[in-house]
């Protein structure tokens, strides 16, 4: 049989190596919360002997800890199984083009510090990158945690990321992070700890995943709708990353034929039609046409373009003007989700990122777009909805990452 | 520990129940072929003691036998593990609309008979059955295998299917057929059997990467071009299914905003532009306007209505307006497929079904389409192809379906 094994990995991806039955009883506890020994032994086919063995091992390294009793079952009361929350310590990084959020966490997710900060991801990888090792550490330093206590760090990044390497490859957004070693860059200041970086829609859909409505469903898409637009693509409970890790890029999938030029080159493409920076356009075109009182008042209030947030707000005052170009956007953006409901069939539709504080109008055109053009077999079951923490769920899925790569299965 | 187990599974899904450890071990055998004890242990990490009892007991149940010699590395030669071809006989059935493919496969996959015939799918479930019954038994006579020696069923059906209870959901083609219990007609001729029912376009896939281009690749899409289109996805070596069983239904996404009205009622779906019907009708138009001289030629030949081989026939003789009824649908089909590879970013197209022998510049429109809408990070290891077991692909995956369900996990 397999030999019990628990030791440091070694591994700049993963934090310890374990057999493959312990990390089976560590994913189960992970995915299922509180256990005890026979649930574990009825979840996993395993023997109870076999369990036994394993939970005193983990004992011993303090991956888990016994707390309260199970609910009674008639006869004598069983001990639940839990993660140790001081058994190792996370970071979880999400970056944006113009801001950064960073969290420290628990071995059990639990968030003990956090900040948010403006940045400008043009400045090029070292100084974002050292800026954001000094804002680590200081909140270990709040949070009373040496450097040397963090097991692993998830970053998110705006772009696409060769996930086996944890680098940027051509991103159009920020071309000077293309092939830089992030993770290189941060073992220079936590050497013992796994770093794992991911596109940031992967990230915020494994963050949906665990935190937020994609808890109780298998197969969902999260839509980022930021400056430009993008989907996090879950499968089985697991992030979709496709063949070359670029699954997901949905900016420009073509919408209109006769659509305005996109920044790719391509006509139509549902980014130049219908993401935050489409949107602003618009507005903007509007305000400097004088078509909407509300928008040129924007306009003329100081700033050089209307945001989609300017544009959210003249709508809930009822500028007609603005609330075309949210409704037109949406419906536009259903539209493109509509072809993937019908490929995919996915149970639920998560929309994320900063369009979707843009008010109710937006999500109900969306909606309806999505119904109107999709087969009627695959939204019977089809929940379409806003995030429910489109504020955190970045950083939430960065620090998931993280705590996914602590342990690493090795079979001896 | 997991004891060992083996024995009539008495479910009519699957054949036999076996314990985890013999479903991993016949599992690595379907998946890589011959292999010694020892390969079977470092493929699985099981001691070598344990892969010993578990293939003691197979080759005690005829699962498996041991034929000739690995390689020699040095020391004593070990003995190859294989399928026993009689353990098992599966019967693949794919039903079209116009035909059926019928055939008889030992335990290895091995055709040992097989037969076409042309039916007509209105006839309803069950005058087609019962004929396909009859067949089953005439194929299963001159193979000289007992009926009650057929262990699985897998039938492919041109439809939406629920794959649980095995029975069509809504199919636009069949009505009839909605709902109808396949499995217990089948299971009233096959009592041991176990029957499993699935999408003929997902039976296709399966049979593609089995036998086909999908053998090196872990993440494909198939694309059916028939009288309709659809699509299987592979992720992960799984065919994926979708929420409710329906995922790779494509033939509705909207390719052209202003394009025409599909039988579906909405507007512009790549079905009514690119389907072999659609190509037909375009042609028979050209015919009709005497646009194209050959084609023309056809419709007085006597047929109602020009097929799309025949637009196939006339391209190849040059005919410009064939040529450009092929490059068009070819060029649209291309544009939906370029938003599934920016969603997907599978490693590998295939395209399959009667219109795949259209001729190679429909091949070339679609790649092009696909190359020049999809970013150029999800293409850079795409392959573009048609099926090269077009004819054969269906009943392939058939066979394989049944293959798939002759055992069952049950953890004792």
């Amino acid at each position: 049989m397999v030999t019990p094994h628990f030791e440091q990995a070694q591994l700049e991806y993963a934090r310890y190596a374990v057999s493959p039955h312990f990390l089976q009883v560590i994913q189960t506890l992970h995915k299922t919360g509180q256990l005890s020994r026979t649930d574990l032994a009825n979840e996993l086919g395993y023997s109870r002997a076999l369990v036994s063995g394993i939970v005193k091992d983990l004992l011993a390294h303090n991956v888990i800890r016994e707390i309260g009793d199970a609910a009674s079952t008639g006869g004598r009361r069983a001990r639940l199984l839990d993660f140790n929350s001081a058994f190792a310590y996370v970071v979880g990084v999400d970056i944006g083009a113009t801001s950064v959020d960073i969290g420290v966490a628990n071995f059990r997710g639990e968030i003990v510090e956090r900040h948010h900060d403006a940045i400008d991801v043009f400045d090029g990888p070292e100084p974002i990158l050292t800026h954001v090792v000094r804002l680590i550490q200081q909140l270990l330093a709040k949070a009373k945690i040496a450097p040397g206590d963090v097991d692993a760090l998830g970053i998110g990044v705006p772009g696409p990321v060769d996930f086996e390497k944890g680098v940027l490859i051509a991103p159009p957004i920020m071309p000077g992070w293309e092939n830089y070693p992030i993770r290189q860059f941060l073992r220079k200041t936590f050497p013992q700890a796994a770093v794992v970086v991911d596109n940031d829609v992967n990230v915020m859909a494994l963050g949906e995943m665990r935190y937020g409505s994609g808890t109780a469903v298998d197969n969902f898409i999260f839509v980022k709708v930021g400056t430009g637009i993008g989907a996090g693509i879950v499968v089985a409970r697991t992030i979709y990353r496709g063949s070359d890790g670029c699954a997901g890029d949905i900016g420009h999938i073509m919408v209109m034929r006769d659509g305005p030029v996109c920044h790719c080159g391509n006509i139509g493409c549902i980014e130049a039609m219908a993401s935050g920076m489409a949107i602003a356009q618009r507005a903007t075109e509007a305000a400097r046409n004088n078509t909407s009182a509300i928008l040129a008042s924007y306009l003329t209030a100081g700033s050089a373009q209307i945001t989609a947030k300017e544009v959210g707000l003249a709508a809930q005052q009822g500028d007609r003007v603005a609330l075309d170009i949210i409704k037109s956007s949406g419906s536009l953006l259903g539209d493109v989700l509509a072809g993937l409901v019908n490929f995919f069939n996915p149970r639920m539709i998560i929309i994320g990122g900063g369009v979707s504080k843009i008010g109710n109008q937006y999500l109900a055109s969306i909606r309806r777009a999505i119904l109107k053009r999709s087969l009627s077999l695959s939204t019977r079951h089809l929940q379409i909805n806003y995030s429910p923490i489109v504020d955190e769920v970045g950083l939430r899925g960065a620090l998931e990452l993280a705590r996914d790569h602590l342990f690493v299965e090795v079979a001896k």
